[in-house]
């Protein structure tokens, strides 16, 4: 299976990005007479539908990651580069990384996005959002700070604060969010404090539209919201943040203003392209939406540049029925095996119809034997939606990386109802520990 | 099973530091009539022994560490604190966490000791030593940043640096450490890379003494050394390392001085008593030896104090043949069991004999299938060993936790040679990547 690979003759691929896009893109490139070159931050491709169980404790990094090089290991036609793309020179048929240029001849940019602040960056460290490994270590090392703050602390309103926790945004993401944390807090941590009583603490999900996992069929997302009220969690619909600030949350529900004092607050909200979006435009004058993301031709290339492709979450692509396509996973992935597949096709003179995505559903995960799934044709609640949800992930994650590991972890902990990777780490994790004691007056 | 704990009346015992000494006094004290304390600046207990394997890449942090509060949830007169003891004050009886005191009838110390870098402490960012979470994390984002680094480097000389990995001290850790570096270069990373051939990776391991593993028989030391360079690592004995600086190691052989270029110093050499020794030392004037360590009397109290005492890496016991016993785990679970013992014949009226190490050998891993265990009265060497040195690390992992993902993980590993936790991760770590690779002019 080893292409020959003459110098400056074989056709050159560069793909920016490891995440699902780019990485089935690379994949599916394997036996194509290219020569593809998979460039990225990271060494690892990061299977970020899973994170939320390494921010609440249940799973490690490792678990829901897959080092880049050993996915593509029999690719041989295919390197991988570590490093960050700082420019594009379309003209040239060169991407740049600092002070080195690689050329191609087809580019696929699939730098992904990142939650949106609606402008107010400064909530962002107040607030931090589950994008990637170092997020959700922060997660998790804010949550489980703030039961070992709270069973330290002697004020009553203090102790509140730190049992309170908000969730802006109703996605899959905060709704799995929420409910993980509920079943930390009510279940898993219940026998493991002596002063406070975790089944005091208060989870927030505050959603602006009027519904929560808009994207799922009315009924399910109704299905959701009694379940994760059962667990404990109080769900605010219509409600939009107006500001976070010491460690208080400001939200309009209707004409309304209310407060509620936290000192968790977990971002699950809102989309911003990634900075690539942005370059593109300045290139080559391709259009962005209002989050950035770069509008895509229906062959998934970009106006004016036939060799130019953008797959995944970075790309707004509205030819199939008017909306943009939503940002998940399998979207990502069908763009990337069409691109492939339209590259080897035009190595060979021809080419290939417009991308057509095949909606597969989408489905949230919202506790132990809870979860739903919307396939359109057939609809799931309950134990079985949680069965097929867990077989779902499971068959993606083992795509990759045969992750037997993170089943039997995963079954186990089901059982125990324990979390085992509840570690407060980081290089900072004991002096930051100690800052936020400092503000609030305890030890 | 609920201890009734009349406020005022019930001895309090305060337990300062959640490693093996620490927690296996408080595990031993669980169904004694007293209060407990245990605090730690972490919420999670750290199996150390197997840092190693985290630092490349076989294990997660959260495989090796149990959260303190779960592992004494049944202990209903124990409660966990998560804070840093600043002083103590043996007059008042009190331990000090910043504004707040905890008093104390009896005092365990067992805050472990760190590595000593020989009065050198700014070696410490450029080798870094092997004893948290986040030690191995660095440790794993710089061998691992270094094949990357390798990958992108045309300059040859440059290439080689970053292929050459240099371990100071040859006792276990560092043992265990060039072991698994040379399974990570010569096997598992082999079909990884497109530009350089990991087989031309070259590991050095710098000890002071004549031999590997000091602790263990000759003849053993001697199989560890032939299995070691069997495997490609360079060993050099009598050797001091006297300089590192600009990615250079200096090092004195006999009267010979030598030099090797590296960006990858890794240290796991010296031992130095973690600070609460000096304060104990400040404190109540007992003496403590060159490495700081307190020295402590026949049954592990401190000099003029009998209800303080110092269990564990922290404390210098020489009663037994002269020697101070060794900084290893089974001495720590052996001295807090034997203190929680005491304290519950002395709320009795009784008392112990003085304390007597079972010594149960030594032990060190060198590869798959390859390990040297001296229990004495046996010495074995080879698979056996290797299936012991197993045996023991799972008997003692499952008395905190049921890690049987553990045991499995490593099976997994162990089949298919495959390292999953290889991520390259923390708050810098791409910016840390890029600074690497700006002074030495690549990417």
């Amino acid at each position: 299976m080893v292409v020959s690979l003459e110098k400056n003759t074989t056709h050159q691929v560069v793909i920016i990005g490891g995440g699902f896009g780019g990485l089935y893109t690379a994949k599916a490139l394997k036996t194509a007479n290219v020569k593809v070159t998979l460039i990225d931050k990271r060494n690892f491709h990061l299977f970020q539908p899973l994170l939320y169980q390494v921010a609440t404790g249940t799973l490690s990094p490792a678990d829901i990651s897959s080092p880049l090089r050993s996915v593509l290991r029999k690719s041989k036609n295919t390197q991988v580069l570590l490093g960050e793309v700082n420019d594009i020179d379309p003209k040239a048929q060169k991407v740049i990384l600092g002070e080195r240029t690689v050329s191609y001849d087809t580019l696929i940019i699939a730098t992904g996005a990142n939650h949106s602040y609606f402008g107010k960056d400064n909530w962002k460290d107040i607030a931090p959002g589950l994008k990637t490994v170092e997020d959700a270590i922060e997660m998790r090392r804010r949550i489980f700070s703030a039961f070992e703050a709270a069973e330290k602390e002697t004020d009553a309103e203090k102790r509140r604060a730190l049992l309170t926790f908000v969730i802006v945004g109703a996605g899959p993401t905060g709704v799995e969010l929420a409910g993980a944390i509920a079943e930390l807090a009510y279940k898993t941590l219940k026998e493991d404090f002596r002063n406070i009583d975790t089944s005091e603490t208060k989870i927030l999900l505050l959603q602006g539209g009027d519904r929560i996992l808009p994207y799922i069929a009315p009924e399910l997302s109704e299905v959701a919201a009694v379940s994760l009220q059962k667990l404990g969690v109080i769900i605010q619909t219509n409600t939009r943040v107006t500001n976070i600030e010491n460690d208080i949350v400001t939200f309009k529900q209707g004409g309304e203003v209310k407060e509620v004092h936290s000192k968790t607050i977990l971002w699950a909200a809102g989309v911003k392209a990634s900075s690539m979006g942005k370059i593109l435009a300045e290139r080559t004058d391709v259009e962005c939406d209002h989050a950035g993301r770069v509008i895509v031709e229906p062959d998934l290339t970009i106006r004016g540049y036939k060799n130019i492709f953008v797959v995944g979450d970075l790309g707004h692509f509205s030819h199939q029925n008017g909306k943009p396509l939503p940002g998940v996973a399998p979207v990502a992935k069908q763009q990337g095996e069409y691109v492939a597949k339209l590259i080897k096709r035009r190595l060979r003179g021809h080419t290939l119809p417009q991308f057509h995505y095949n909606d597969v559903g989408s489905l949230a995960m919202i506790g132990q034997n809870l979860a739903v799934v919307d396939l359109g044709f057939i609809k799931l609640q309950g134990f079985l939606a949680w069965v097929f949800w867990l077989v779902i992930h499971i068959y993606f994650l083992i795509e990759f990386d045969t992750k037997l590991v993170v089943v039997i972890q995963w079954a186990w902990n089901y059982i125990t109802r324990n979390r085992r990777s509840r570690l407060i780490t980081g290089r900072e994790a004991f002096v930051e520990a100690k800052t936020v004691s400092k503000s609030s007056q305890y030890l």
